[in-house]
């Protein structure tokens, strides 16, 4: 939990001054929400099938307590508690999705603080079509960095963060900006995003950078994503670089989304080009899946996809076995969600 | 949570085919329920007599989350989320007790998917006045199976299962199918419950087969048991088997509950054949108890109950030291239990 | 869980008896509450800084759910369910906190059964401005007892525990009896608080023995504090014993608490004096903060803290690194506290 850094943004200060001078109008609602989602999955890695109870395939299972309180003069104390649970086993339950306590204003922003997604994240959950869930998503490729990302704790979220939200009505800006300390496992993150979303498009950047805290090195991501929607059709696309000292990945991510009567088929192209001394390989997944509605809170998915290796490539599906250098890994599942 | 068996049956097929169809007309609801049971505990195994803080004696302590959603034409979702609690140290929590998500229709049944009880726990649990808790509990003497059976994880509950119950409407006909992969320390488990509940009589017989996936033999379960109402009285019997390898365990269990006020007189008798290569030990259970209703949602209660065993038994009323062979187990509780 | 002591005290069994007498009139309520409390602080022991993400500067994060049934007569059943969170990492979740089970009666009291805080406990949280929480609690220096208390970790709680409280209409007179059982960690207690709130006035006596599990000695604590409310200020005094085999500690504390306008200016010096066969260290902290309540749920807070050593004193404000013998150490803390 040590936090060595620059103070928050002068806009957080004046956040918090502020919520000196505000009056004391409670008013209070606490929300009890969650996701169930459950399904069957079949694996092909290399030669090697696994059939398997599925969770997570479309939003990540989990069980979550969030309020807000109205302090008057545009400010308000909020909080979000919330943590993944495994309907397959029964696992949980901690709160190590989000763990935050906000102080917001209407006109100045939000100050939050606990542990939070990390600006870089929403770029690779928001542009492309299968987010970060299930056999299709970007993220299988993404995360994959060959182990190197691991040693930085902060590709999706981060302990101990100040964060810094802007207001709305800037005109479609929208920003985040996060500090965080570097502590045990967890490496001093400092990140920063900032996007345009007005009518049909959503486009965001966003950099940021992770002292690994047993080499001290550091781990450095960066990309930029957008969405455009075209009637039934949203288009999205999205670029991300990671590095970390000789190692460096791309991924470039093309996606559609298409509204078909109660569903929505989706279907993406996702790219990693992974080099480092005597490395060069590529990866390449094909993904396509239907989601139907059977409501605003329930749906049954199916999905498809491929990952294709070059000659040493070892990109996957997470969640099988291994693949040798220039296997391929097929994903295919068929799941329930549900939200409340 | 690897899953390598057949299709869910042709049933649960039409059932997903039917919520293609429906419309989306959401309504939510999501229920805060749980209870709290803590009394005192006297256990005197052989000449070893303990006295504790026991919890659980009427019903086991837990907290859960649990809601639906009408999709409209018959059909809804549902979820359960609940887990074990320990008001006596304040342990907790997860959701191993029930962790599933439903699909269900009306006309044709429920989908259920996730962590579940088994088709053989029901008959357990339901067709002896003390179900499966405290110091009379039928399930004293049947869990024991000296052990073997604990190599089966799916006595009670099992991991990543695909259930499916029959609806309602079929003259007084219920069912349950469950499959369920085997993975880790869960074996593969297949199993089937039948049963009719008409006016003053429930009779139902369950079947189960679990791999077990250590040593690749088979633990095999089978029970049938009834309860019949006459007035005030309700009156129980359950039969049930054990199998594994060469060996071999019968229960026999007989019970009366007897309204009177405000309260309910409970009874019964227990008995359990252990037989294998050089094996053959009996193990008797006699308990009686009172459970007085302070409400609906409150009761207090007492059991007494005594545990004699053959030259060579050992079975008894867990919580306590071991008993050597042929001595006895004697229980004595009192306790205070409250739902929500 | 072993509990082998006397039975509960006659009014404890009256209520039990009374209990059975009752009708049934069932009236429900839960309630979800909480609390998340994060911040930033700043230690210096000796001349070691550490700067952090902290948590639980003005109250214990936490999750709680609690409710109580109207059972007719005057009689209720509540439950209490409890634990902490970790905002800064979203850790949790237990009810390690509080888990309990009661039957309360208007006219005889409560009997309450679980895990719950000892009689003890309650004079050094609510005896000093600043609780059990933060860079300026009593607790620093009271909790510290060089480890010799940890040996009986009933300082705070107690596991398997049967209290009894005093019903209110007694003319200001309040109190607590607790008997638990010694097992595993946690040695046998058995506590007695008595105190009197009248009007401005609230002062309280307490007393408790745990006898060591491990060792078979006794860990013995006895304390006695006084608030009393003049205006806008309100004057807090504490004297606190602790005591284990030839080591002795005695604490003492004055605070003082001063509302304006929407918040609180708290300040309190604490002493500690441990004595053992050749030791003699005192340790003396001086605290002074100010909370600024947003609203009845929300607040923000700044407390500074130091602690000053005798010679050989190692005495603390916990979080950061120890102290050489005789160094000082110093703590700064600001934050944001919810409440739902």
């Amino acid at each position: 939990m040590s936090l060595k850094h620059t103070p928050p943004p002068a806009a957080a200060l004046a956040l918090l001054l502020a919520a000196f001078a505000g009056p004391a109008a409670a008013q209070s609602s606490v929300t009890l929400f969650g996701v169930v989602d459950v399904g069957v999955q079949s694996l092909k890695n290399g030669s090697k099938r696994l059939s398997l109870q599925s969770i997570d395939g479309l939003q990540t299972s989990r069980l979550g307590f969030r309020g807000s309180e109205d302090l008057g003069g545009g400010l308000s104390a909020s909080f979000h508690l919330e943590g993944a649970i495994g309907p397959d086993t029964g696992a949980g339950f901690d709160f190590r999705r989000r763990a935050t306590l906000s102080l917001a204003s209407k006109e100045l922003g939000e100050l939050r603080l606990g542990r939070d997604y990390t600006p870089t994240f929403w770029n690779i959950s928001r542009f492309n079509p299968f987010g970060t869930n299930g056999v299709g998503a970007a993220s299988n490729l993404v995360y994959g960095f060959e182990g190197k990302s691991a040693t930085a704790k902060t590709v999706i979220r981060s302990d101990n963060s100040v964060g810094y939200f802007l207001p709305g009505g800037l005109g479609g800006v929208y920003g985040q900006a996060m500090l965080a300390a570097g502590e045990g496992s967890t490496g001093k993150y400092e990140g920063l995003r900032l996007g345009y979303a007005e009518g049909a498009l959503d486009l965001a950047a966003a950099v940021s950078q992770t002292v690994n805290t047993a080499a001290g090195d550091k781990f450095k991501v960066g990309n930029i994503g957008a969405s455009y929607r075209l009637g039934a059709v949203q288009l999205m696309a999205l670029y991300h670089v990671s590095k970390q000292q000789t190692r460096k990945q791309t991924n470039g991510v093309l996606g559609v989304l298409y509204a078909i009567g109660n569903g929505t088929v989706r279907a993406s192209y996702t790219q990693a080009k992974l080099s480092d001394t005597g490395v060069n390989n590529t990866g390449r997944m094909l993904a396509i899946g239907y989601r139907h509605d059977l409501s605003k809170r329930s749906a049954l998915y199916a999905t498809a996809s491929r990952v294709s290796n070059s000659a040493q490539g070892q990109f996957l599906i997470p969640g099988g076995s291994a693949v040798a250098p220039g296997e391929s890994s097929q994903g295919l599942e068929l799941g329930l969600y549900h939200s409340f």
